[in-house]
């Protein structure tokens, strides 16, 4: 999606270790003009009237998903980083390795919330290796549920998390596709 | 807001420890239609013409404080739970602790996207002790911005963060307060 590529080639900065920081209008300060043209987009893509539920990971997901489940008129569900007292049994988990917090983490959805009727579209911001996205698609299974889609505003399709997901024959849309990136630039696939 | 109270009557469920469990429309799956009509009662508290940052913390906050920003035309701006690497120098950070979490918490900012002149309106989803919110105040304050006003769902009137703030003279305003609640009910302030 050109006008996604021009904004991160406008403002998005490299730093070491395959991080590319757009922290000013997608995973800190939000700029969410942006994120209704991102839905918009994911909505030529997925089967959206057959869609019944968004799911994303907090936290810097849930922005996207948020405007796109309003979009589609769908409710949200994001999967909770384990350990809050506010969630009681009764749930669907999930470990997955962080690298950015350099540990594991559980994620957690109620049983309450997804159903094996249900038709998922599952949205974020950015993958990478995908391990939190793997997540995710492992607590569709687990509540018997259908994944229409992964919608991903950024991919860095030089880490293995798109590659992985597609061999297993899913759909993975995503608008800013990173080859490579280094001090002197970035270069998006076409 | 009489649509947020019937609603926490008709689907909130009072847990041990003074907790209600709203996370079948609010802070687990959201109910986005519900969160745009809490957005438009809002702006009746609110100068929202003046407003130019809407400013929530990661993570149950950022639904509500992204309709929030799209609906004023303002940017999003959420105070994420130091750790990350995708965040370099520059920071504002302010200590906490979560109730949540039953740990220390640092909430940070970059200094690069809240300046002096920001006219700020915090939004979040809940408050109790108000230890959060305490910590999005100091990042206010930190900046040198001015904060125009404070903006919660669902305040639990008997714990003292509401008191502490508004006695502070901040101008808080909770869309449903509760008094009281326990296995046989829920009561609200008038």
């Amino acid at each position: 999606m050109q006008q996604l590529i021009d904004r991160i080639r406008a403002e998005g900065k490299v730093l070491p270790g395959a991080i590319i920081k757009v922290d000013g209008f997608l995973n800190h300060r939000v700029d969410t003009a942006l994120l209704s043209d991102l839905a918009d987009e994911f909505a030529k893509y997925f089967p959206i009237d057959k869609i019944t539920m968004i799911l994303t990971a907090e936290a810097s997901g849930i922005a996207l998903a948020t405007i796109c489940a309003q979009k589609y008129g769908v409710p949200l569900l994001f999967a909770k980083k384990a350990k809050s007292d506010n969630i009681e049994g009764g749930l669907y988990q999930s470990d997955v390795f962080s690298y950015t917090y350099k540990k594991k983490v559980t994620y957690i959805i109620s049983q309450e919330w997804l159903h094996e009727d249900d038709h998922v579209l599952i949205i974020d911001d950015f993958m990478a290796k995908g391990n939190a996205m793997q997540g995710l698609v492992d607590l569709v299974d687990a509540a018997g549920a259908t994944l229409e889609g992964i919608g991903i505003a950024i991919e860095t399709g030089f880490q293995e998390g798109g590659r992985t997901l597609r061999a297993r024959g899913l759909r993975v849309e995503s608008l800013a596709i990173i080859e490579r990136m280094d001090e002197s630039g970035i270069t998006f696939r076409h």
